[in-house]
């Protein structure tokens, strides 16, 4: 991640440690992050991929204050603070203003499905004017087959209009080229980042400032690598390369998976575990797995030191 | 709503009445289910019509200390407690054990899709254990419109099976009679609450033990006379009248007009207030309402006295 006014450069939505009551294993976090920001990513927590919904309101404030109190930069961290509440999306996202963090990515409410784009508005207006901080910089997750709340273009526009300098960005997990596109075009200095990195570079191409993507958390050299020479002759061979990685983990539950080989990588089997609704990735699974990334001489270097 | 051991009759997923800094008005939500108890209702709050999952942890733990206080029969109540994380299911299923309750009426996770039944298993598996208390009864609360994470046959047989007594029941608010009538060949003595009143003869003929429907806060008294008289020769008529009133209401957005309901007939503007994402009844769209009902010469009795 690049040390801009606005966050730019791939962000790692990173995944969080469980010990075996299930808890959050906050000193192993810590050294992820770590090794996430020495490869030069920034650190989306608490993110769908951090299962931070399965985290309660405290468990995050604590891991929150934890993360910076080790001394990992706040202007390096953008959290997910939107929760299906709004007051506890306030408390979230006034912690995430008052640690210094560099942003908050935040979900729309996401009990209640088919929602008007005013209503939708009305918890994003809500929640800015009660947290009520001029350094507060908001993130719009865009995530419709998971939170099933889209933002339309309509609404972009409106939240960008009423609270300029506030909203000033999005991550699109659409996956959806043409909708990266259509935003783009309307807004064309929206601080877009690209959900996945298989569309990092047509991101980039489109005006969008990088990628907070899952891969993230197992391939952060590679991501940076081609945020940095995405101008270069060489960046459609580095796409493709970073897609067959992909390929190979998004074949299996993400998350899981990811958390497989940061076991197997790391050599460290605490790292297997995941909570309920989730579940640990199967022997099986993981073994074509590894044996996938051994086809691609995948590694991870430095991770586990 | 009837004493015995476990719960059965007409229950109401509450509205949740709100001041005008949208912090919920705990005096109005007395007094409405005072009345609703008064109309012979027991009380399934922060359910989905409560817009539940709008208020914070800390917002339902106060209002069902509230609700007990005021001298409200626990017993009587069955409120929402599944949340997105499990430590937060547990503090809230906790203090329902506690206050004496008669059951929780839990979502699964809803935050992510697609999960595995032994995914959902095990958040149901470690919030039973976690909570520890013999006198739990759980009905599963299976919307998979909304929830998106529905209850499969065989997810429920397995809790049934590892949780007697304790996993005692259902509310099935898919809306689908097959399904209804699927579960309750599977598990004839499984306490089934129909999620609507338009299926609660069918529900009762198919041997479940009432319904929980958004519509029993506005005519609780029409849904309790059906469940009383289900077995008589008037049944079907009865059936047939409560129909023409929920599709009057369910023609709209059907929070905002119940509680536009409440606001209109109780005679206290108050009412209408919904918590974003959610937008109150529109002016137009109040007033077709209000005439729709009128020409079924509907009336809420006793209401705002």
């Amino acid at each position: 991640m690049t040390d801009t006014q606005e966050m730019s450069g791939i962000l790692t939505p990173v995944v969080t440690p469980f010990k075996a009551d299930l808890s959050p294993d906050t000193d192993r976090l810590i050294a992820h992050c770590r090794w996430l920001v020495a490869q030069g990513c920034g650190l989306a927590v608490f993110g769908t991929n951090s299962e931070g919904n399965s985290l309660s309101l405290d468990e995050r404030l604590a891991l929150l204050d934890a993360l910076v109190e080790s001394g990992l930069d706040p202007k390096m961290m953008m959290p997910g603070t939107g929760c299906c509440s709004i007051p506890e999306s306030v408390t979230l996202t006034k912690r995430v203003v008052d640690l210094g963090c560099g942003g908050a990515l935040v979900l729309p409410p996401f009990y209640y499905k088919g929602v008007s784009d005013e209503g939708v508005y009305r918890s994003f207006a809500e929640t800015i004017e009660r947290v009520g901080d001029d350094r507060l910089r908001i993130y719009l997750y865009h995530f419709p087959a998971v939170s099933a709340v889209p933002f339309s273009i309509d609404l972009i526009g409106r939240l960008l209009k009423d609270f300029p300098g506030i909203v000033v960005g999005m991550k699109d997990s659409s996956g959806d080229r043409d909708n990266l596109e259509a935003v783009m075009k309307a807004f064309p200095k929206f601080g877009m980042f690209a959900g996945t990195e298989t569309l990092l570079l047509d991101n980039m191409r489109l005006g969008g400032v990088g990628c907070i993507s899952a891969t993230a958390n197992v391939n952060p050299a590679g991501l940076v690598d081609l945020y940095q020479r995405w101008e270069t002759p060489e960046a459609d061979a580095i796409q493709a390369d970073l897609n067959k990685v992909r390929s190979a983990v998004q074949q299996f539950t993400m998350i899981p998976a990811m958390k497989r080989m940061i076991a197997h990588y790391g050599g460290d089997s605490e790292w297997n575990r995941v909570r309920p609704p989730l579940v640990e990735m199967p022997e099986d699974d993981a073994a074509k797995l590894i044996s996938d990334l051994d086809a691609l001489d995948f590694e991870m270097p430095g991770l586990g030191n």
